[in-house]
Parts: structure tokens; C-alpha cells; sequence
């Protein structure tokens, strides 16, 4: 057994395992399956629940988030961890149990400094907060979140004090983004934005429709789900381990490596909501699943971040769910199920029809060119509150004046303008960077992969996805968060994350789309 | 405060709440949380967890009973306990406060008396029980089930013996019929035999189907569910706090007052079995609905006992569901839905159809005559087990000795036999009384409700169920497990459980459908 005191590293790294580490690992396990229960609430809340309820349903969630934070700062934990960390600091330090440490480590920290009533007042703010939010974007009117907001941001400061970080927003950020600070994302952010600009006035078309027109037509909701499963399979669907259930915001949610939750929005006019939320939500659903299983029941088994969790959202989404190779395969598909709308359908008309871009004022309907800068302004005006540069009342003038300045886009209404998320109104202030974070680590992931897989095009023609997926699982999904996102990235890609291969991307997917050669000025500027 | 060391009782019953109600109150509140979570993990894992995360669910439910039993045995809940005792001995004994402290009092000596250690065995030897069972079952071979029985028989034996028990069945009995005896059971099972199982004999018609003959035909699956919501919704289903899901084998969860899962089972050639296993589990669902709000996220919550919980779901699937006045009713509301089958039925033959009485040797398929039969078997093994008057390599003949002796029905092999029912397999002995409990209380109540309600048969007859639910929630429901079932039998009815009013409804009921006049002998005797 290995002792607090032993000496070097070098010595404690021949001990045995000491004792403690297995009673650790069984209180993590345990901790890990109050996280899946979490999972499984939220999962039903969303897409089973009957709406009456939900007033119980906020009751066994808290008392589950309490049993679980007591747990995190139990002192026997904090013991056990004290007893073997210097055991673990003899380890290989890419060791799966040397990251184990380190991670239990990090977590217990955080639990450890925020001071429970001030997280049940969190939980609290956010439940109002959400209710504040809705009536307000019923109403339209900014004035009745108003309070709501200020509180959230009161709190967050409180929040953002318990740790010691340069700047406020760091603290935030960390929740979503382990280790990611306000320092490295506005580099990020301004050059995505520098280049962005010109280029979503120069591609513009303003008479694009919200969702491609070639995915409009008539597709009955009861012959969708079939369609869906039909392409998911290949990509690594598997009705053993995963479901797919109706649900009116789609999401995915890992239960446990074999029981994933899909979710997606079928529209009876539009295939598109149906296809690219199954495309996006699988992708999280197959990193949820793809964690090695010597992680199961750690606290590594779970995704490094939300930012790598979007990578493989929107890979699947938008940089594989877009690509030609992928409209051309799945064509055929599609027309089987449906005949009508699709059957006379031209592969390369879908592939332009699902590249279109159009500015608009909702952030989940933008295309990939227009999508960044929602969250580039989302990200400045969150700092700017958090810093006490903005002051909350100036808030809609900010982002109607950000819009514009941005997107060159009129916002109708705070409804369509900064009420439109539930993120503020829930309270999650730091979350939106992740999206765009997502996107570039896609990019980077899709650059590196394609070096590794050079036929990776011809393979998605024809359906197979094996390898990309295989590929996958090997750079970041069998890691779970044994590594921090930034350390992941650059072990899969072989830097931290830049802006350039998603710029590249782009302007590579929009040239093939016919996009780039387009010479009339966007009239929306 | 009241102090440990208080008067007599009416002296503290002047005394205000002591401080430490509050605090036992919270912590009961999160226990029931926590029970209520563990009810949306079995309704999951029954009706829609993927099969392939069966092994991580063993963890999720094994750490949240580890949770529920650590805070059922805390310290903390023992010295609010008898911190509240002396003042609640001075309160009105009926009042909610009084047997709050009475029962959980009861819950955590019981939780108490069981070492963890034990319950973790017989937890894994349910588990593994079960596995054993499936492949008995599957291989039509007793042997492969044998061992897993026997210790199950030792593990309840040493259960038994954490308490102080008359008869070793009775602390079985005590986890599902809370109070339960086996000296109190043995008369009622005699008397019920001796009455049975010459009726059976004089009524059992050889040539009857399994399931009623006048609900098969063409029933497609994707129409039934509509069917059953009109029926179940005038009875008290409600889409805004139930659902109704498919399962393979029907059960209902409560998983709040305002949240209550039911399940069901659809063939396509047969009605029968989604309407009668709506029926039951709506009676099992709206009893889990019933508690009245102020006893919600106590002990008293939930229902009495399974034998009350039974006599509600037998009420509206036989009582109720077979009688004369609701065939009535509800058949031109099935005619409406399927007019291919049901379009020229008869009430009369459709009423006289669903009470067919033919003895089988599955439990499950038994109609009212016959049904009890099969729980009285189950019974006298069970208790000739537990006593060592019989051994388990002797039980598959007496099994079959007992089939054709009570109801004259030869056994083709031990999965139609024994290994029908997956009770012992998971180890769940002293369960089957319950349903024979359930159709003693539904009668008694019934009985009872027809001289509070004289035109109960015409209110059922145009589909207003109203007031029996109304009379149901009175006497009933909202008592949750206010009271210990016995007490509750008394109250509702005045007088403890009995035989009579079962078997006067029995025959009554035969003799309406015709066939207390039967006078050929049945061929089975």
C-alpha cells in the first residue's frame, strides 16, 4: 500500500496498486451510474414524460443531483484519493489510471468549491429562469426575462469566484469546455469572424428557402422513421444498443455504452428536420457509445467536452451529410421511401439544394457558411455582460446592431432575435462557444482523416462508412475524457484547434456547390 | 421540541411540531424521490430500454437500491425517528402525521434487521435465478432450475430469520401483504378450495377457446391502441399524466401521482388480450394515481400492499370488465373500430364469451373460476417448501399431482408447469397469495360499493364510471399505505378479508352468463 508519504515518483511507480485504488474505482462506478440515472431522467423528461409530470420529475432530479454531489465531496473519497495520487504520479502518465486520478481529482475540486446552497440556488434560478424565458418569447418582449437574466449573471459571478481564474468567464467555461479560457477562444472567434463576413456577403442568396427545397414535398411522418433507420444503419445504428424516438428538440443521450437515445422532428412537408437531426444527434450517439470499455462505469467514460461532442455531431451532419458523395448515395435510398417527391430527383441538384446559404435570424436554421457568426456574436455578448461592459437592459440593441453588423440581417423581434435559445434562459452562460468549437474540430478531424483515408470519398459513395467511423473511434471516441479536449485535439490532429481547415472546408464545399463563382452582391448588405 | 424523555402521551400531543419532524419529513421526501427514480428504471427497462444495455442497467438499479437502503438505515433518519416518536404517541393514532412515524418506523427496522450483505445476495441470486429459470424454461427441463431454487429457499430461510416470525413464510408474505400471516391465510385457501373445486368441475367447459371467442378475428395492431384510449379515458386515463406503451408482458409503474406508466400487449388475431390487460393495469394505474397529494413524497404515498393493489386492477378487469352492464357499453365503441369482426355482434354473446370457464394449466390464461386454483397450489408448495415438508427435487410431482387433483388438468412438461411463472425464478416467494388477496378484496369492495351505489350496473351500463372511481379513491386510494391492508379491508368493508362475498359474486356472475345450469359433467373430472 502505498503510503502519503512515500518518496519519489520513481519509487511509488514500482508499488503495487495500492489498496485504496479499488475501493476508489468501486465509489467512481457508483457515482458513474447516478450520472447514467441522470441520463435516462433527462432522456424521459424530454421525449416520454407525460407533461403533468413534470413538477415530480424537478423533485427526483434534485434530489439525485444532491446524492450525487454528496458523493463527489465525500470525505472517504477525498481520503482514498489523497492515498493514492502518489502512486498514480509514479504511473506513465497517459496511463488510464494515472488520467483516472487526475480526473476524480479535477471533479471532486470542482464540486468541492462550489458551496452547495449556492448551486441549489443555481438549479433553482435556472428552472424560473426557463419559465421567465418562455413567457417573455411568448410575449415577444424582452422586459420579462429582463430580471431572470441579471440574476443568472449575478450568480455566475458568485459562481465564477468559487475558482481561481483570469478572467470570469473562464469559469464557465470550463463547465462545458474543460480547460478552454476566454483568452484562447477570442483569437478563434475574431478570425472566424474577419473571414466570415465577406464571405457570407459575397454567397449569399437571399431567395434560398429556410430548409433545402430539394427535401420539400409530401413525406408522411409514419413512412419517415423507416427512411431515417435505413441510412443510420450503415453509419453504425443498431436497434440492439440505440433508439430513435420523436421528440420536439431533438437530442441524444447516452444511457451507457450500449443504450443510447436518439431522438429527432419529423415534418410531414420537409424531409430535411428528420435527416440532418438523425445525421447530427447519431453522431453524438455513436462518441457516447464509442468509449473503450475498460472506461465503463470511470468518470472517463464520458465525452472530453461538448465542443469535441458537436465535432462528431456535425461531421456526420454537415461535412459527411452534405458532401456529394453522401447526397449521391443516399439519393436512391431516399427514393425508394419516397417516390413522389424524390423519384425524379438529380443527385447533384440535392447536393446544391442542401448547400444553399441564406442569412436569417434563427441560429438553428442556418446554413454552414452563416452559422458561426450566431455564435461569434452570442460569444462577444457574453463576454461584454460578464465583464460589465454591457449592461443587460442594453442587450437587445446589441445583439439587433450584432445581427446586422454581422449577418446584415433585420431581426424581427427579441422571439426571433435573442430570445430565440433556451441556453440564456436556463442560465448556461459559456455553452454557445462549444457549437462553434465543434465545427472547427470537425474540419480539423475531416483534414487529418482524409490524409489517413485517402478514398474516403469514394467510400461514402458507396455506403461505407466503417472506416471513417473505425477512425473515429480510434483518434477520439474510445478516449472518453481520459484526455482534455485541447490535448485530444492535438493528438488526432497534430495541433490545437484552428480556424483554417474549417475555412478551407468551406470555401472547398461552396466552390464544388457553385456558390464561389457567384458575382451578384447579396442584397441583404 | 418534544424530548425523548416526555410525558405521557396526552400531555405531548400538546406540543408542537417538534423541529425534527421537519428534517424526517426531507428526508423521507428524498427517499421517495429515490424510490420513484427506481420505478422509472424498471418501467424503462420493461417497456423500452435497448436489450443490449440489460447488463449496465444491473449496475444503475444496483447502486440506487445501495443509495435507497444507506438512507433508509442513516443514523440521522434513526434520531429524528426517535426524536418525533413520544411527541407523535400523543397525537390522534389515524392522523397522517401519527402513521407517518409509524411506518417508516416500520420500514427502516425492517431495512434495519437485513443485514446488506444478505440483501446483495439475494439481489444477485435474483439475478442470476432468473437466468437459470429463462433456460429451464426454454430447455423444458426442471433440472436446470433446481439448484437456483434451492438457494433461493436458504436465502429466504435466513432471511426469515432476521425477524421474529411465527412461520417462516410470514416475513415472505410480510414484503408484499404487509401484516400477512401464513395462519391467517391457511382457512381463506382451504375455504376457497373446497368451495372451487367442485364448481370447477360443474362448470368447466372442455371445448371452450383459451381466449374468448367472440374478441378474435382481424384486430390490427396499429388500430387497437385508439380503441383502448376511448374505452380507458371516460374510466380516468389521461394523456397528460399517463401513457400507454407497448410490452411483452403488461405491467403498470407509478412513477408520480401525475405520472403513471401502463403498458400493454397487442395480437393481431385477438382483442382480448390488450383490452383486459388495459383494464387491469388502468386499475393498477389510477390506485397509483389515487394517494391523496398531501401524503405525496412520503412513505404513505404509495399503495397499500399487492393484494390491494390487485383487488383494483381485478375490479375493472372482471368485476367490472366482464359484467354484463360494461359489454354493453363498450361494445359498440370496439364495433366502431372494428366493424369487421365486432360490426354484428351480440352483447349478450359477447358477455357470455368473456366469462367462459375451462380449466388450462397456465395461470395467466385462467378465467375467474378456475384462476384462484392456480394461486392455491402455488401456496400450499410454496409454504410446504419453506417448511422442509417438501423437497425441491419433489416439487415438479407435486406440482402435477396438484394440477389434475385441483383442477383436473394434466401438466404436458415443467414449462407449462412449474416453470410458467417467472416469480421463483427471481426468487419471489409469498408473492402469488397476493392475487387470490386482490380477488377476495375486489368482490368485498364491490359488494360493499353496490349498496352505497344501488344503480351502479346502469351507470356502468352508459359508461359513467364516476362515482365507482370516486367511491374507490374514497375508500381506497387516497389512504395509499396510510393504513396496513387489513386495517384498510376493514375499514372500506367492515370486516376483515373473506371468502363469501368472492364466491357469491362468482356464482352470480356464472349463473347470469348461464352456466350455473350446466348439467353435463365436464370431461376433465
Amino acid at each position: 500500500v502505498a503510503s502519503r508519504t512515500s518518496g519519489a515518483p520513481e519509487r511509488a511507480s514500482h508499488l503495487r496498486h495500492p489498496r485504496e485504488l479499488a475501493a476508489l474505482k468501486a465509489r467512481l462506478a457508483e457515482i458513474a451510474d447516478l450520472g447514467a440515472i441522470g441520463a435516462l431522467l433527462q432522456w424521459d423528461q424530454s421525449a416520454m414524460m407525460p407533461p403533468a409530470g413534470a413538477p415530480a420529475r424537478g423533485h427526483h432530479a434534485a434530489t439525485l443531483e444532491k446524492v450525487l454531489h454528496e458523493r463527489l465531496t465525500h470525505p472517504e473519497l477525498a481520503r482514498l484519493l489523497d492515498a493514492v495520487e502518489p502512486w498514480a504520479a509514479g504511473l506513465d502518465p497517459d496511463s488510464d489510471d494515472a488520467r483516472l486520478v487526475r480526473t476524480t481529482r479535477r471533479d471532486a475540486e470542482k464540486a468541492r468549491r462550489v458551496p452547495a446552497e449556492l448551486a441549489a440556488e443555481i438549479a433553482e434560478a435556472g428552472a424560473l429562469g426557463e419559465q421567465a424565458w418562455l413567457r417573455a418569447r411568448e410575449a415577444d418582449d424582452f422586459s420579462l426575462f429582463r430580471d431572470a437574466l441579471a440574476h443568472h449573471l449575478e450568480l455566475r459571478h458568485r459562481y465564477a469566484a468559487c475558482f481561481d481564474v483570469e478572467h470570469p468567464y473562464d469559469a464557465l467555461l470550463d463547465d462545458f469546455e474543460p480547460g478552454m479560457t476566454t483568452a484562447r477562444l477570442r483569437p478563434l472567434f475574431e478570425e472566424l469572424r474577419a473571414a466570415l463576413v465577406p464571405l457570407v456577403a459575397a454567397v449569399a442568396d437571399p431567395d434560398a428557402p429556410d430548409t433545402p427545397a430539394a427535401l420539400r414535398g409530401d413525406f408522411p411522418v409514419e413512412r419517415q422513421r423507416a427512411a431515417m433507420v435505413e441510412l443510420a444503419t450503415p453509419i453504425g445504428f443498431d436497434e440492439r444498443a440505440f433508439r430513435l424516438d420523436p421528440a420536439p428538440h431533438p437530442f441524444a443521450m447516452g444511457v451507457a455504452l450500449r443504450d443510447v437515445r436518439l431522438t429527432t422532428r419529423y415534418e410531414p412537408g420537409d424531409l430535411s428536420p428528420a435527416l440532418y437531426s438523425v445525421l447530427h444527434e447519431l453522431g453524438h450517439g455513436l462518441y457516447e457509445a464509442g468509449a473503450a470499455p475498460a472506461l465503463d462505469r470511470t468518470p472517463l467514460a464520458t465525452p472530453a467536452s461538448l465542443g469535441v461532442h458537436e465535432s462528431q455531431s456535425r461531421l456526420w451532419e454537415n461535412v459527411i451529410g452534405r458532401s456529394r458523395a453522401f447526397c449521391g448515395w443516399m439519393l436512391p435510398i431516399l427514393a425508394r421511401h419516397f417516390p413522389g417527391p424524390l423519384g425524379a430527383m438529380d443527385a447533384e441538384k440535392l447536393f446544391r439544394s442542401v448547400n444553399a446559404v441564406r442569412p436569417s435570424a434563427i441560429r438553428i436554421f442556418a446554413d454552414e457558411t452563416t452559422y458561426n457568426l450566431h455564435v461569434v456574436l452570442r460569444f462577444e455578448l457574453e463576454v461584454a455582460l460578464m465583464e460589465g461592459a454591457l449592461a443587460v437592459d442594453d442587450l437587445p440593441a446589441a445583439w439587433d446592431d450584432g445581427m446586422l453588423r454581422l449577418l446584415g440581417v433585420e431581426v424581427p423581434g427579441p422571439a426571433h432575435g435573442l430570445l430565440q435559445d433556451i441556453h440564456w434562459g436556463a442560465g448556461m452562460i459559456g455553452y454557445f462557444p462549444t457549437y462553434t468549437l465543434g465545427n472547427l474540430i470537425a474540419a480539423q478531424l475531416w483534414e487529418r482523416l482524409r490524409q489517413d483515408l485517402p478514398d474516403v470519398e469514394e467510400q461514402l459513395a458507396r455506403g461505407a462508412f466503417a472506416e471513417v467511423l473505425g477512425w473515429m473511434r480510434e483518434h477520439i471516441h474510445r478516449h472518453g475524457r481520459k484526455f482534455e479536449p485541447a490535448e485530444l485535439v492535438r493528438r488526432s490532429t497534430g495541433t490545437d484547434v484552428r480556424v483554417a481547415p474549417f475555412l478551407d472546408y468551406l470555401r472547398s464545399r461552396l466552390d464544388d456547390a457553385g456558390l464561389l463563382g457567384r458575382t451578384s452582391a447579396p442584397s441583404s448588405t
